[in-house]
């Protein structure tokens, strides 16, 4: 059995669109042993479940939380301070306590992480969690992190992320042995920061960590190594960049279509390739990030995510509680001997 | 009359490849009134030069830096230390000495600014030059800087970076009050690093800067703002990666083409689409980016360009040559008002 927590206030798109969520996950996979604690103002989730013909509210149990939340625009350290209570804050405390097995929010990435650090607790000798997401690339798929949960990143702490996406390989893509670079302006030795020739340093020394140096932007998609470490400034920026020229290319390929008939007649037939192309590179296929390196899966699903992307974090929460995934890390990580 | 220094010894494919460039950029352009200056060892040039037929040598008038030249593993300290008569160095002293008008070099792009700084020198208020690029995203164009020549920028130097950003977007794509944002992890005023919040303080202040806030990885190919203002290490990473997934979903839809014989039909139909979007994405058709800040125009070329990149990047070169660019440039940035 997996019980989810699930941050209801969090995201864009409002309650409405968590609720509508939770139904799409459960129609599309009929688990019959996930369940589900909602963390909200319950009128409006009651308003949005009564609009839902068939929503399983039996699967669900609504904790009200008022009207305390966090907005997208609260700092981290406010939301350390005056957090308690809300929707948020609540959601991860039910993890924490072991109530729930995992925690969705859609909300405010600072604030998450920051409260999931000090409510569940960090595993030992990992300083501060890291949000990774798994890549797809020319030849199969790699590990990428931070993608924007640590804006700076010291070099023990790039080791460390290291050190979690060569886990989550083994785990979750079954690579016995991961390559592991560290994205650079440039493959050269000499390129890039002093944090970066620091981390080289300390990750070239590791015998446990197949660290292979330095690549740059253009091996992300080429699928260069397994692992990606990168702070979150520039794996966020990266990662949203590969975002919007996927949604760019297929604009300019929607209105190259709508010039000619030829055309169009020419993409009814290639419609399976457009689509799959589309698909296995659509975000929202692939929402659903978790806050690496706490006690408990945290997850953390895009600000924007609509129904169909919640419903795949919280398919990625159930993928994470069902893969051993703490345990499996923490053993891991272990024989990694990342000192602090 | 334009006079195109160029450093023959720099890039991944070496000399023949740039011999080929200057030809490709002869028979493409047929221009009466551009002149080259190739600086490098004069046995390999010579030698490529005698394997293309009908090469332009009436235009060329060969420097010879024996074995002198600057590796692409340099650090920028020694090259500025031990630098002197490399192919490099002669080409920008050659721009710095008024004997051309432009520099073009594909070679280490760290060496490349360190030297261009020291001998050509800096537009007054402006404390380091930055790489600059013309992006096409849904809405059209948009300049965005720095894309690998700081890895680190103060607020100061971002601020710098908006209005010679804004400055490009006036000359080169005659936009009268171009827009600028800057490249952040969230569009939230509370977003990001302390260096970022500094530089919206200082750009939110500027009145004759048309600043629009902040921006994020998606907004680059929705064509947000006119102007893209980020450091060199995200914004070379943000600009690698792009051109790493335009390769990818090429990749992608190659191979699915191949899986079936409707699809391969399609097409053929859609073959003009395919080509289109391709084109208008290929990094070596946007080669060539200015290095903005001198008191020259410098053009870095694409350490991999092949011919065709660098006859694009000697076109560039050419095109800002005879757009006035740098007293444009100057009288826009006074009337800028950026304070250092």
């Amino acid at each position: 059995m997996v019980r989810v927590a699930v941050d209801m206030m969090g995201g864009d798109l409002g309650v409405d669109s968590n609720v509508a969520g939770i139904q799409r996950f459960v129609l599309d996979n009929h688990p019959d042993d996930v369940f589900f604690d909602l963390f909200g103002k319950i009128t409006p989730i009651e308003a949005a479940i009564a609009n839902i013909p068939g929503f399983p509210s039996d699967l669900c149990t609504i904790h009200d939380t008022g009207d305390r939340m966090i907005s997208s625009e609260e700092r981290p350290s406010i939301a350390l301070k005056k957090g308690g209570g809300t929707s948020m804050f609540e959601a991860i405390s039910h993890v924490a306590l072991d109530r729930a097995d995992v925690v969705v929010s859609s909300g405010n990435t600072g604030a998450f992480m920051a409260l999931a650090k000090i409510i569940i607790g960090m595993i030992s000798n990992i300083s501060r969690p890291a949000l990774v997401s798994v890549i797809p690339n020319i030849r199969g798929r790699s590990v990428m992190l931070d993608l924007g949960a640590n804006t700076d990143c010291s070099a023990t702490q790039l080791a460390q992320f290291a050190a979690m996406g060569t886990a989550v390989a083994k785990i979750i893509l079954d690579i016995p042995n991961p390559s592991v670079a560290l994205l650079n302006i440039g493959t050269e030795r000499s390129k890039g920061t002093d944090t970066l020739d620091e981390a080289y340093k300390i990750l070239e020394n590791n015998v446990n960590i197949n660290f292979v140096g330095f690549i740059e932007g253009t091996d992300i998609s080429k699928g260069t190594s397994d692992v990606i470490v990168t702070d979150g400034f520039s794996g966020n920026i990266s990662l949203k960049t590969m975002e919007g020229t996927i949604r760019y290319l297929l604009h300019l390929a929607k209105e190259e279509i709508s010039k000619s008939l030829l055309c169009k007649i020419g993409c009814f037939l290639c419609r399976r390739m457009l689509a799959s192309v589309r698909d296995s590179l659509d975000p929202s296929r692939h929402n659903g990030a978790p806050l690496l390196g706490l006690k408990k899966i945290a997850i953390k699903s895009h600000g924007g995510a609509d129904a169909f992307g919640l419903a795949n974090a919280i398919s990625a929460a159930v993928t994470f509680a069902r893969s051993n995934f703490i345990p499996n890390m923490t053993e891991i990580l272990a024989s990694l001997k990342t000192a602090p």
